[in-house]
Formats: C-alpha cells, sequence, structure tokens
C-alpha cells in the first residue's frame, strides 16, 4: 500500500495519480453490444433465447422457460433456512423504512393573481432491475435497486438474472420475492438490456433500467439511454475512512479489507492523523490477511489502489476528503457529527466506530447503490426518488394572464419569436 | 398537417410513425469533437482561444479578451430600455419564487436503537451553463438554467456563449446579470464544453454542465459525461394541446405555431373530440400564417411532423397524451384539473385556456426546460434539485451495531464476502 504525506509538496499531484482511473469504453465491445441490441429491437424473443443459450448454456426453446413468477420467487425464499429469512426480512424492512422519507409529494399554490403553480408528481410505470448471476451473486443488491421503485409506487418491476449453466440463486430470488419483485426473466447481459428497453413478445418495455453488470451491460445501457432512463454507469467501488486513533485498529483495517475484497480494481484509502495509528492498522492488516478467503484479491485491491494517508489533522483530512469525493466515507472518529458538517462531497457519510461500511451495505436502511469514481460531487445516491417523476403544472387566471401576457410578450419579441409573443397577447384583454 | 382518427384500426401505428425520431449520432461529428476535447485538455487556454477564433471570427489574443464579469453584465443590463429591464426582472423574480419551493433540505430521525439515519443536501460547488450564440440567443434559457443553480446556493455560475464576430447580445448578458450568473466567457461549441469539463488555465473546472447548443456542444456533452454531470441531451421541442372546443380556435393556432415556430423538427399536435374545432382551428392558422415572420419555418415543421387527431373523448385523449409524453401539454378545455389527474408523462401541464405555453416559457415560475421525446416517462423538468445533491448519513450505535451486525453478518455470508462479515462482527459484544 502507498504512503502518501499530505503536508508533502507532490501531495496533490500524488493523490490526483492514486485516484486516476482509466474508464475509456472498448469499442469491440461496443461493436458486439451494438449487434446484439440491434438483433433484439428486431427478432425480439428469437434472439433472447439465442443470445442466452450461447451465453449462458441453457437450452430454453422459449421464453416461458427464461420465465420466473411470483410462485418461484416465494418457493425460493421457503427453501432457504429460517434465519436467511429473517435476515433478508430484516434488511427489506429497514430500506423500506428509511426510503419511505424519501418519497417526494405532489404540491401546489395560487400566486397573488390567483395563478396556480405547482409540482405533480408520478412514479414510473413499470421497470427494469438487472441483477448480475453466477459469481457476483447479491442478494443485497436486488432489495437496494427493487425496494426504491416499490415504495415509489412503480406498477411493475421486473427483475432479469442470468442463471449461467441454468443454475438458480435460491438467496437471490429470495430476495427479489421480499423486494416486491414483480416478476423475473432469468436473462442477463446486453440481450437482457435490450429487450428491456424495446420490449420483446414476452419481455414487456420498461422505462428505466436499473442494476450493475460487466461490461457489456453497462455498454448496453449507455447504448439504450434516452429510449429508456437507466442509473449511473458505476466505477470500481471505494472507501475513504478517516480515523482519529480512537477506533481499534483492528475495526478499521477490516473495513478497509471489506472495500478490498470486491474486486483488483477497488480503492480502500485511509487518512490518520498519526503516523502511529497507521503503523498499527498496517500491523492488524498484516495478521488479519492470513484468514480472508479472498486474499488474493485483497492484496490485489490494496496493492494497486489502497494508500494510506497521513494528514496534519482532521480539518485537513476532511479538506481532502471533498477533493476525493469517496463513494463511502467513514468518519471513525469521535464527535463524527461535527466533522460530518465539513462535508461537502460523499455517497454516504458512516459516522463513528460502530458504522462498519459492511452494515450499511446491507441493512442500516440507506441506499448502497452510491456515486463512485469523484461523481459524488454532482451525484446522490440511488433512491426512491429515482423512480419518481415531476411535471410542472401552470393554471394561469384571467388576472394572471394580463400580467404575465404582458412580460412575456416582451421577451419574445425580444427573441424574435413573434408566435410567442401573439400567443401571450391574445389572452390579453386591451 | 397529417390528420389521425383515434378510433381507426391502425391508429397506434400511425401514431408510433409521427412520434418516431432519429436520434442517431454522427460519427464524423463525434470524431471532430473527441479531437477538440483531448486537444482542450491537454493545452489548455491555447486549444480554447485557437478554436475560438477559427470558428467565431474572433481575434482573441488571451483568454482575458473573452472573459466578461460581473460590471459588463450590470452594463449590458443598463443599456436596455426599461420595459425590457423590467420585464427580466419579472420573470427571474418569479422562476426564482416558483424554484424555492423546489429547494430540498437536510434530515435525519433515530430509530428505536439510537442509530442515526438521514440524508444531507448540499449544493454543487460550481456549474458551467452553456448558452447558444447566433441566431438562436435566447435570454430566457439563460434565466431557466442559471437561476435554479443560483436558488440551490451553487457557489460559481459559469457561463459561457460564444460571440460570432464578437458581436454580444445584451439581452443575454444581461439575462445574466438578473439570475446570478458569476462569470461569462465568450467562447461557445465543444471547445467550452471541454474547457468547463476539464479546466483550463484561466477557466475553471465545474462539476456540472447544463444548457442547450447544437450537435457539437451534444456530442461534447455526451463525452465528458462522468467527468462532469449534465442535464439531458434535448430532442426537438413538442407541444400537444388537447381541447374540448371551448378555447377560441384562434388562440389553439397560434399556441400551435408557437411550437412550430422554434425549428423545421419543432413537432404540435392538436387533440380534439369533434371534427369542427378541428376544422375552425385550421381555418384560423390558415388565415394567422400570413403575418408569420417565421412562417418557412412553421409551415416546414406543421407539414413534417404536425397532426390534428380527432379523438372519441376527452378520456382517450387523455390516454393518447400519457402514451406521448409530451414535452409541453396544453389542456385547453374547462375544468383542466379534473383532467390533469388522469396525466402520468408530461414535462409540464399548461391547464385552461388562459395558460398559452408561452407564458410558461417565460415567466409563469416553473422551468421551461423539459424532457423531449417521451422522456416524461422517466424524467422531469430542470429544477433547483438538478443543483444538489444528496449524501446518505448513518451513524449506528453500539446497541443497533449488536441487532443490524447480526444481520448483515448472515447476509454478507451468503455473498461469500468474508470481510464485510466480519467487520460487521468486530462491533459484536458477544
Amino acid at each position: 500500500m502507498k504512503l502518501l504525506n499530505a503536508q508533502s509538496e507532490n501531495f496533490q499531484a500524488e493523490l490526483e495519480a492514486l485516484l486516476a482511473f482509466e474508464t475509456a469504453q472498448d469499442p469491440k465491445i461496443d461493436q458486439i453490444v451494438a449487434d446484439i441490441c440491434a438483433d433484439v429491437q428486431q427478432r425480439g424473443d428469437a434472439a433472447v433465447i439465442e443470445y442466452t443459450n450461447r451465453f449462458d448454456g441453457t437450452c430454453a426453446r422459449t421464453l416461458a422457460d427464461l420465465t420466473l413468477s411470483q410462485d418461484d420467487l416465494k418457493n425460493a425464499f421457503e427453501r432457504l433456512p429460517e434465519n436467511v429469512q429473517t435476515a433478508l426480512q430484516t434488511a427489506a424492512r429497514r430500506v423500506e423504512s428509511y426510503h419511505r422519507r424519501q418519497k417526494m409529494e405532489s404540491w401546489h399554490y395560487l400566486d397573488e393573481d390567483g395563478t396556480l403553480l405547482g409540482q405533480k408528481i408520478t412514479p414510473l410505470d413499470r421497470v427494469g432491475i438487472y441483477v448480475p448471476g453466477g459469481k457476483a451473486a447479491y442478494p443485497s443488491s436486488v432489495i437496494m435497486n427493487a425496494m426504491p421503485a416499490h415504495v415509489a409506487g412503480v406498477g411493475e418491476i421486473i427483475m432479469v438474472v442470468p442463471t449461467p449453466k441454468g443454475e438458480r440463486n435460491d438467496i437471490v430470488l429470495a430476495a427479489a420475492y421480499v423486494a416486491g419483485v414483480t416478476k423475473v426473466f432469468t436473462v442477463g447481459g446486453a440481450q437482457a438490456v435490450a429487450a428491456l428497453a424495446y420490449g420483446t413478445q414476452s419481455i414487456p418495455q420498461v422505462d428505466k433500467i436499473t442494476g450493475p453488470g460487466n461490461a457489456f451491460v453497462a455498454a448496453a445501457k449507455r447504448r439504450v439511454f434516452g429510449v429508456v432512463g437507466i442509473d449511473m454507469v458505476a466505477g470500481p467501488s471505494e472507501i475513504l475512512v478517516i480515523a482519529d486513533g480512537t477506533t481499534p485498529a483492528e475495526w478499521v483495517a477490516m473495513d478497509l479489507f471489506s472495500q478490498a475484497e470486491h474486486d483488483e480494481i477497488a480503492q480502500a484509502i485511509l487518512i490518520a492523523t498519526s503516523q502511529n495509528y497507521l503503523d498499527e492498522v498496517k500491523a492488524a492488516m498484516d495478521t488479519l490477511i492470513e484468514a480472508m478467503p479472498r486474499r488474493a484479491i485483497i492484496e490485489a485491491s490494496l496493492g494497486n489502489r489502497g494508500a494510506f494517508i497521513l494528514a496534519e489533522n482532521l480539518d485537513r483530512a476532511c479538506e481532502i476528503a471533498n477533493y476525493i469525493a469517496p463513494e463511502h466515507l467513514e468518519l471513525s472518529v469521535e464527535h463524527p457529527q461535527q466533522w460530518a458538517e465539513k462535508i461537502r462531497h460523499a455517497g454516504a457519510i458512516f459516522m463513528g466506530k460502530y458504522t462498519s461500511e459492511s452494515l450499511g451495505d446491507y441493512c442500516a436502511g440507506p441506499n448502497h447503490v452510491l456515486p463512485t469514481s469523484r461523481t459524488a460531487r454532482f451525484s446522490s445516491p440511488l433512491g426512491t426518488y429515482d423512480f419518481q417523476k415531476r411535471t410542472s403544472l401552470i393554471q394561469v387566471s384571467e388576472d394572471g394572464a394580463q400580467k404575465l401576457g404582458k412580460t412575456a410578450s416582451i421577451l419574445a419579441h425580444g427573441e424574435m419569436l413573434t408566435a410567442h409573443a401573439r400567443a401571450a397577447e391574445f389572452r390579453l384583454k386591451d
């Protein structure tokens, strides 16, 4: 792991190098995805079945073979051990409760001329949730994507999840059950994204697609953006821990590991105000790494992109955090709320030593889909609001039309848009 | 103008054909834009000056020659006739007042275990507003883009506007003055977008870029998306008027013209419940067109993409509107609120005969930047919320860590993420 000193002359340059990440899209992947999308748009079900059989090693004959009903989801749930059932339900309930507070409501008011102005809130009609299959099968991701849509009041939540060689993951399907998913198609890849975006004979067209996926899925989402809405195209996951030395070093070490174990390009950074503490955490990591099943991934991730930063004080640490705008920020310090005040840019802030990021990943309540790669400077966690939209409401009174009409007329003439001006002038009495 | 009958067998197919619009990006434009962006990223000011002098026919030597201060904006405002000054101020004040109601506030709560959950709202630090120059110079667009950022509390609002041959538009600069713009650079095109996205020696890097532009600007915005946030890439503007026959036919005719006069690919559609009324509006259009300075554009637009639709009743008209998900929807009917209830998808709803779209375009209060091309199914008007972002807050209490830790541990083991589980387990007392 690299060691940076915030007081060194080259610090800013070193920090920029540490955060740099090449996000260029691969033109070969783009071409393959373009072909698949065009084919699915044209041939519908037949194309989806062909690609699924080819890429996932299945032998489906019709889309019915790739369709799961509510009953299938319920059965998957019931096959699980009771403690897992309870854990899924607890997580779903807490996520639901938090996301209810995010729900937007319509409003309107009358101005002094009796003109009504407002904002009407409506849920999306139908959304698609992409869930990766195979080795990275995350039930928590199902809950985090589907529950906000459910809370928003979306009419139909369609989930797609590939099942390589036909193997279904009961926990993933059970998560869909507790999170209010309407229907599941066991298809994945660009073909699943295209089917949701354009609709096929059996897969209904949706209005928005969310959820993580591999490079093909990301390229397909970019391609269909505009036809449907998409959530962000996420970069590698990141954590920044700011520690004042009061949290046990082992706890912080494990929090860094929990980020690093995601994949080789995940990023874990620790800022502390004393070299001693950095040394303690390093020693703890050296011990704890032995027992980690994903040791190779953790070592690669920390070696590639991990760093310790020594900062002169917590004020400086917060400044650095605002530059990094991390996806996950742990303020593992005393009086964390006072320091959280100073944070302007972060996806989520985990405050105090008891708040490990992993509690937030699964069940604290807030969403675990967060802006990565410094995009917290301008974007937000996935939320209920992503499955609602606003419509402006304007009802100008006869009186209002007199005043507004004169203003609109002057400005429209200023823009040389005569019809705009005339439309306003027609509503004037004099 | 086409005439469609909602009761005909082919109606749905005809409607889809009417709405179809080719949005494919031009690979030649993409390549030019890619080169410009890379050059600006590398050479900064020097590249911006070169492209500006070449494309805009200016002869700037340094970026200072392309920079306007607050004083320059104020002077532009003071050169305007008093009625235009007042119109700009009235519009700005009404837009500000509406957008204040959209401002999001932070919140948090404690759950039964003393765990704090919340959402912190912060404005973006710095945004860029792109304003087209030349023939399509719209001061209203300056107000509609800059005011929400100003209301959100954005620290710096940087505007870019090309000034072909050095000609500055006083109304546009005056609009920047009343809307709270911090600084203006008289540069445009892909080079302006790239400068805002990457920053140069003189032009500061922003966090988000909004505002309309030509195909080069749109391609540049797509390219820098991810480095900075962008607003939507807008399609052609559209209006759908639903009329019950109680609004004077001339008024509706002029409202259709006011959409059509934007450009040849704008779309204006009227749905009415009687053929008689459609005939009256058509007759009014035939008369009114004579006096329209932008007659050629209006005729091209209506000929290419305009339509009359005869619907059996207003319920059916609302159903059709929900399919179209129009950018602008005029409910030019009696009791418009009752019909607005039935609308699920629209950018803005203009209710009642006094509410011409043009009043909303300039000064009613709501934003005139609205989702086009059926994207109102999943997106919203530009608003104050586009210049704020959310950060999740989590502070788990010692008690909370006991309960949440067990749930997180079970789910993390289910996902084979051992470090996630261990991080939660470290916080357990037993």
